[in-house]
């Protein structure tokens, strides 16, 4: 599949358009969120005051709304139906979207108020998107309900079912990431469990997504008269969208892998593991992400679970 | 002492049960603190939002409540009384108490309305709730009061006052760490200066205590039936609790020194150190922290101070 | 120059009078601004609640107030006029100032109600200040108005005519960073462009500026009787406030190049430079401040461009 899927076309993209992110975000992972965008070639920005989030959206080219600790629902609000306008790719990161009834109905409001071109969150956050339920209690993923290689046709299509609801790329992360639209799937794999034990790297991966959309779709030398130009964004997800979060995603699978590699040489704990991280993705070359990235179509080629089309 | 305090199995408890700790802290030192709990084992939820604070901890079990930078009192005052309520034992880290009028009035507030399990402070922190007054400036320890082996009686002294008054353990950070209930009290020796040259270890050092305590007090396949099961927390410490905080305790001033001997041998300054801090933690085992400890009773066999019973 | 200008002593006074500095600053970069302040030997206090802005001030000896995510408008105002009655250095660093209206309303008010000591920013930033408009959109400088050994002369001057309109010394980072006051200019080279690829780079310089100036006007053994004893703080800038402002700025540069160097051997990327770039304000002696860094007087000996009188 990589020979048909140019992924470091994207990450190329990012280096060359160097994408201004908008990023509504919790004060958690913040920085992390914006080292990474720094990291892969953006330009990040961290405004959520409400008298200014539609004036630096404006100037941007992708906005990402992250409900981690969700104090600024009136500037998302701004700020995405500003982006809507504009045809800037909105990304939603629902974080422990089932865990109180103040993130359900902010939940809600944002989906009913605002057209997102993508959202990635851990298996229990899309289970509660597709179901209404999770068993997730705080912000991590419940374990009995995490991706493995059995439930990963499951996963797949529960992302598509809530794609085709919502109109935009859904990307699940976990130790397979699945990065579904309406009509097709791709199975990541690599990264490392050590992940999970950093805080932020989902929100990370949202930003990385911000970074990849917004070159995707910004206008530039290249892309003058393009999808964006004059039209509004539409529900129907664009290839070049679905694509992009699929590198996106690959991403942060080969760095979590590079980043592991370097930790373990080092005998390096989890604050280690996280910097090398961040430092993959600022050494990162395209043509190294298309070597490094272990993408699969699913339903993959052969069928059985495990099996698959890893290059 | 090492071999009648096993400090290894509140460490081996966190990785267990994998606690869930819901922490309202300041954006200073909020990703350290996600992170060291990560590192031993434990679940961080960074929930501060007035309208889902009771919710998050209700699904949590311990609360850390941070008072570095105020914010977030009323969310503070919801989740622990729900806190308490529930009994999840609830740690206070009352940073820079005496700075400002408004500090000493949240303490006041926090301290009636809530029964803490556990109060972790610098000895000027502590010395201000013992005695009303302090001589520091800002959110640091004053240099004059700053505990030695000489004024170490002096601050076990008032860590028990503490106790008794407050009905909680008592953990003092410094050079020589002292964690007091009303009937006993441990030093601990070791970790590093540059640990006062990071930010956040202090802070660190509360969320620790939130995921041993949480760990020690959760309902489990071991505990169920335990103590925290059908009562409401009551002002008595139990035993579990007092030898919890004295792990969590003893794994940051070990984790200070290997910290430091890592950054020795690269050459590293203080964010080396920072990084090798909470690697260490983790890295450590169970079996390493009850080895590596410098635990010992207070009043020291042996009485003089400077001597002690370090193992 | 190096021979004229004392640069290590500023650095000494950090490290002998420790001085408190007060950050009104953003979330995104708080946690580097905190541990910088700490690298260099200050102690940092992060207290933005309007109810103790005025009391934490009022133990601090220098007040550093950065528009980063412009939130505590209101604390900003309180702790900058008490900072002036008390004759404390004040520093602002307007980032991203051109980016929305909220930014050019908030900056103004500043300006009106606050007499600054120092103002830090990058070129677009004081471009701005000194023209009322540019080119930037989101919190980075316009990369075409960069500052390059072109228009050094330009920017110098446009540093000088915004310190004399404001009253306080100018420091603009960029490739080739300018001090300035209303008498004299100096030039810094060095550092590296991987200093723009880490979040908060800018925040901390300003961190810096706080504590250099901070312990160049506090009270001490040394400078009991000095001129902010009884006095409140003029428009004049006195010249240990300029070279003060000009030290701390040496430090960044000089440590932007250290932390090159190892990131380097070590293949790194941008988180691997910045944790050497804190870790470097962490090790620097004040002899080896004067003798790495690269300062010259504007305009430099010898006139063209791309001489001047680097030692």
């Amino acid at each position: 599949m990589s020979k048909t899927l140019d992924l470091g076309k994207y990450l190329q993209q990012v280096m060359e358009k160097e994408p201004q992110v908008h990023c509504i975000t919790n004060f958690v992972t913040v920085n992390g969120c914006a080292n990474i965008i720094l990291a892969c070639g953006g330009r990040p920005v961290m405004a959520h005051h409400v008298k200014e989030a539609e004036e630096i959206t404006q100037g941007s080219d992708a906005l990402v709304l992250n409900m981690g600790t969700v104090n600024d629902v009136e500037a998302m609000l701004l700020a995405g139906r500003r982006s809507n306008e504009l045809g800037h790719p909105v990304i939603l990161d629902p974080v422990g979207v089932s865990g109180s009834a103040f993130r359900r109905e902010t939940f809600a409001r944002l989906t009913e108020e605002i057209q997102f071109q993508a959202i990635r969150g851990n298996v229990s956050e899309i289970r509660y998107i597709a179901t209404g339920h999770s068993r997730a209690a705080g912000v991590d993923v419940c374990r009995t309900e995490q991706i493995t290689e059995e439930t990963v046709g499951e996963t797949a299509a529960m992302a598509q079912a809530v794609s085709r609801r919502l109109g935009c790329v859904v990307a699940v992360s976990g130790p397979v990431d699945v990065v579904a639209d309406g009509s097709e799937a791709v199975l990541l794999r690599g990264g490392h469990p050590l992940m999970a034990r950093v805080t932020g790297t989902g929100c990370m991966s949202a930003a990385l997504l911000g970074a990849f959309l917004g070159a995707a779709a910004a206008k530039s030398p290249q892309s003058v008269g393009g999808r964006f130009e004059s039209e509004t964004t539409s529900p129907q997800n664009p290839d070049c969208l679905f694509e992009a979060a699929a590198a996106a995603a690959a991403m942060m699978k080969v760095c979590g892998s590079l980043a592991y590699e370097k930790t373990a040489v080092e005998g390096g704990g989890t604050m280690t593991f996280g910097m090398h991280l961040i430092d993959a993705v600022s050494l990162l070359t395209p043509q190294h992400l298309n070597l490094l990235a272990k993408i699969s179509r699913w339903p993959e080629a052969g069928a059985g679970p495990g099996e698959g089309g890893d290059k």
